[in-house]
């Protein structure tokens, strides 16, 4: 059984590459019984999209599996409200985040800072959240590209 | 110079284009310069995508034209989280809708009920929002839809 850290790491590896496309440093990646599903950095300067956030092209790959099963989602950086939004609208029942929204607004200005948690009480579904945040290393490759 | 209304019937009229190609009953367009530069409906069903939304798919069109000017979302139905957050990345600095989100959840069972107004509190970027959910026809196209 791997662990929470193991598929985490996976998607700060996915971050970096998206930094080298030219995108955001950001990746998300989708596990069922213990195995990745599918996976995605993110792509708004290529795409030349907005919304192309890692976890919202997560989802939509997901999709095209047509699993009716509950998902975990893990991300390098907390969803931002859209992807949480998609999140809340999809099969995904637990969200594994490594920087926090709250940090990563001290680095980046102008994002959204919103807490999953609060968000998620204004609906009826019920999402499990872990928060790594403790842990430097997903806070520090937005230190090193937004700064 | 059209005004709110004259916006606002076309959205709901795309929303019963969207209901007849066996989608959700939601529409969007998107103005500048008092001229609509695109528009869209529900696309949840036919694409087999939770995130196809009107707005959304809206928003993703918009950026095509690459306009670096703000413009307006006319929106049927007051967008949820993962809209709003596409709203608040993208130039749409005006947002006007006919039923709220309070609205559609006491027809909708399990949406992510918040006030549009709440969520943007959390961000810097200022949106403004004209509700329209005064008038009874954007709430009875969902009536007619869910019930």
């Amino acid at each position: 059984m791997k662990n929470h850290l193991y598929f985490l790491e996976k998607t700060l590896k996915i971050a970096n590459e998206s930094v080298k496309n030219g995108n955001h440093p950001f990746g998300a990646l989708i596990v069922q019984d213990n195995k990745i599903i599918c996976e995605s950095g993110n792509e708004v300067e290529t795409r030349n999209d907005i919304t192309a956030h890692a976890e919202l092209l997560c989802i939509q790959k997901f999709q095209t599996y047509q699993s009716k099963n509950y998902a975990t989602l893990f991300t390098s950086c907390e969803p931002c409200a859209m992807c949480l939004g998609a999140i809340y609208w999809s099969n995904i029942n637990e969200i594994i985040f490594g920087c926090s929204n709250s940090q990563l607004s001290k680095i980046v200005d102008g994002t959204l800072e919103i807490k999953s948690e609060d968000l998620l009480l204004n609906g009826k579904r019920k999402i499990k959240i872990h928060d790594y945040s403790n842990m430097k290393k997903f806070k520090e490759i937005h230190i090193n590209f937004w700064k």
